[in-house]
């Protein structure tokens, strides 16, 4: 398969057309943001273990049947994935309260959240992301019912599979974001990235935090984090095929 | 009955003990507040007005099978009503954009929302009373998966006979804030004040505004047009009861 040219960048991730119908080569970049991009580093190594991490959970994910726009790694910062047209909505899944939730009902960090709390916010860069309920994404035609309610449960499976899946590396998932997009047939599938840069992660013991939270809050080595989040899913990777 | 001491004072009423068990007297004040309480000005009429209007409201909603905290009204501006434990959720209903929904959203004044746009606020000083969806309703334990349904079931019929009622006098409910409370019996039943002080009212042919906008705003006298309000509902009364 060829890659040929690029189709965009985002903050992470380059995406490239290629040769094969339906077909995106996506390259992960050694680029991490914060505050809403303002903030932008070069780090070395980020962009292939995310795109490890990604390829272990999406594999682990697709054995347990969530259909999702992934193909196969090619390189270790490589991917292809399926061509997406993306629902304008992200879905934030909490098993415990930490970030934006916790700050805005000033509950204790990590009180467990048994069912999850499911968020959703509505992808629009001149309307800022609004966080946005599900009778306002109706009237505003985002998806339709039957989408959303779709959109949801397979939210709230996915969030069982990955924190089962973390729970082997002995880490607990707290909270996450997804995206999902409709494949040329008109299904909806789980796309877009799943790696510490969109999710929360805490030592099952220790509470010591695996994710992008010690690069936004300066409290640690990004590289030193993810990688050890990589090993841990590498090493408990024979355990999950059990 | 007796009227006894203040129980608390708010925007625009203050609340008084009686000799009877689980009946508190309403007096409606000539206040009118902007701003989040920020500005505060006496506006001689407006609390008989109010009292007048919402009594016209809730008895034709009770009428309609609504259960209510609503008793009587007992002069211009006094009612009684029951005592309720309130629940701390503010449900707004909207029939078309207008104020906060089309700021967020920027789509058109006025563009239709069919069905309606239901939004939950959760009452709290010390948080600025956010918007919640249900997830986080039920995670933080505001009320129960039953009662939350319930309410807003109970929302919408509310806007259903609430709108027909002010058809009927020639205005278009725009959007509205109800609250609700417990009864001591356990039930859940509408409470709160139902007025221009809480709605968007428009006029159905010239679109001119009839509610508390003019007040925020500056673009009218408050006292003419809620008078015209309660004008139009009394004079529409005969109508309505056919």
């Amino acid at each position: 398969m060829q890659k040929l040219a690029v189709i965009k960048e985002g903050k992470a991730k380059r995406f490239y057309e290629t040769d094969e119908d339906g077909v995106v080569w996506v390259e992960y970049l050694d680029q991490a943001t914060a505050l809403n991009g303002k903030r932008k580093d070069h780090i070395e190594g980020k962009g292939s273990l995310n795109n490890q991490i990604d390829t272990i959970l999406f594999e682990n994910l697709m054995d347990n049947g969530i259909k999702t726009h992934f193909i196969k790694q090619v390189s270790s910062n490589e991917q292809l994935v399926k061509t997406m047209k993306m629902i304008p909505l992200e879905v934030v899944i909490r098993n415990a309260a930490s970030g934006s939730f916790q700050r805005k009902f000033q509950i204790d960090y990590l009180k467990p959240l048994n069912p999850p709390v499911v968020e959703t916010f509505y992808k629009s860069d001149a309307l800022d992301d609004p966080f946005i309920n599900e009778s306002q994404i109706l009237a505003l035609e985002i998806v339709t019912d039957e989408e959303l309610n779709f959109i949801t449960d397979y939210a709230l499976k996915v969030n069982q599979v990955l924190s089962t899946r973390y729970a082997q590396a002995g880490l607990k998932l707290v909270d996450f974001k997804l995206e999902f997009g409709k494949t040329n047939d008109g299904e909806i599938v789980l796309a877009d990235e799943i790696s510490p840069d969109n999710c929360r992660l805490v030592d099952q013991d220790t509470l010591a935090s695996f994710d992008k939270d010690v690069f936004r809050k300066d409290t640690g080595d990004l590289v030193d984090v993810y990688s050890e989040v990589l090993r841990r899913l590498v090493e408990s990777k024979e355990a999950a095929n059990v």
